[in-house]
Order: C-alpha cells, then sequence, then structure tokens
C-alpha cells in the first residue's frame, strides 16, 4: 500500500463519513425500501436529513432512486453495486467499533 | 448486526474520520517514528497539524507517545494494540476507495 492507496480511506469517508448514511446503507442492505418505510426504520431522522442524505448517496452511485410507472406514484430505493460493497466493507467497523464503545463504557463503571 | 453495532461505523469515524489520520496510523504501522521522521514521511502536513493529530491519536489510545530517558530528548511514537487493529481494519477501504476513484477519472477521461 502506498500513499495513493492510503488516500482511498478519504475517498470513503467523503463517501459515507456522515452520521446516517451508514444506518441508511445498512437498512437498505435488508431491501429495497420506499422513502416512508425507510424513514420509519431509522430511529430519530427527519424526513429533511433522509432526503439530503438519499439524495447524496444517489449522486454518488451508491443508491438508486427508481420511480414505477403509474399511479399512485411509487419510488423505491435500493443499494448499487457499489453500494452493497460499500456496506459490505462497514460490518467489520461496525463490529470493531462497537467493541471499542463497550470498553469505554467498561472502563467508565 | 442491528442499529447499535451499524454506530460503531460512527465511533470508526469519530476516532479517524479526518484527513490525515488514517495516513499517520499506517506510516506508523510500517515501524515506530519521531516526529521529525513522521512529518517528513507525508508530504504536505504541517508541524502543527501533525502535532495535534498525534495529541488526539494518543489520547483515543491508538498512538503510544514514548519519551526514551537522557539527552538530548527522544520521543517515538507507536501504534498501540488498538491503532494496530483500526490500521488494518482501514487496508480494505483504502484499497475499495482507491479503485472507485480510478474508475471516477477513468469516465472522466
Amino acid at each position: 500500500m502506498n500513499d495513493r492507496e492510503q488516500c482511498g480511506v478519504n475517498v470513503v469517508f467523503g463517501l459515507v463519513g456522515s452520521k446516517w448514511k451508514p444506518t441508511i446503507l445498512w437498512r437498505l442492505a435488508e431491501g429495497d425500501r420506499r422513502f416512508a418505510e425507510l424513514r420509519r426504520s431509522i430511529a430519530g431522522i427527519s424526513e429533511k436529513v433522509l432526503a439530503d442524505q438519499l439524495r447524496e448517496l444517489v449522486r454518488d452511485d451508491l443508491v438508486n432512486r427508481e420511480a414505477a410507472p403509474g399511479f399512485p406514484l411509487r419510488v423505491d430505493y435500493r443499494l448499487t453495486a457499489r453500494g452493497n460493497e460499500l456496506n459490505s466493507l462497514l460490518d467489520p467497523l461496525a463490529e470493531w467499533g462497537d467493541r471499542v464503545r463497550v470498553d469505554r463504557l467498561a472502563q467508565l463503571g
């Protein structure tokens, strides 16, 4: 690994280095979701924040937004191939970060 | 994986979600370094920024700062066990992020 490759970490931070994006990816990895379903499945996220985050994820080719023809309008969000890859990469980080947090709490207690 | 585990990703972002920290970890994974050595090995980092980043990494138990007794003062920085673990976790992200960047450049070209 050289400097150029190490900078790849910053590409990842740029794509999902925000509070909600990892959780959004993880929810969509469970299955396609409509906006309202997705929002209900993520405790504490506002409609505006979810819409903004989804727009960025679509722009970055991590999530697809698919509007089905017909009425009423139905829009599904699903992970792209790239989004799936990235979500899988985050799994070990989630587990490790969670262990670190548990250790911290144990030190405090 | 549940919500709590997914939040572990945010623990990781909090620890190394900055421009320089992944590179600092990677340099120290190659071997212990003195401050001046470390700075020379990271193109474009200023003394102040490196000092600030190291202070945070030491505070977060990712890097050890060891002052050898005697004169002249010699201070070595090295990864802690936790820092080593985290650095290894970042490797696949670095590779993936680098591929994404290469793809983007190809699309532009």
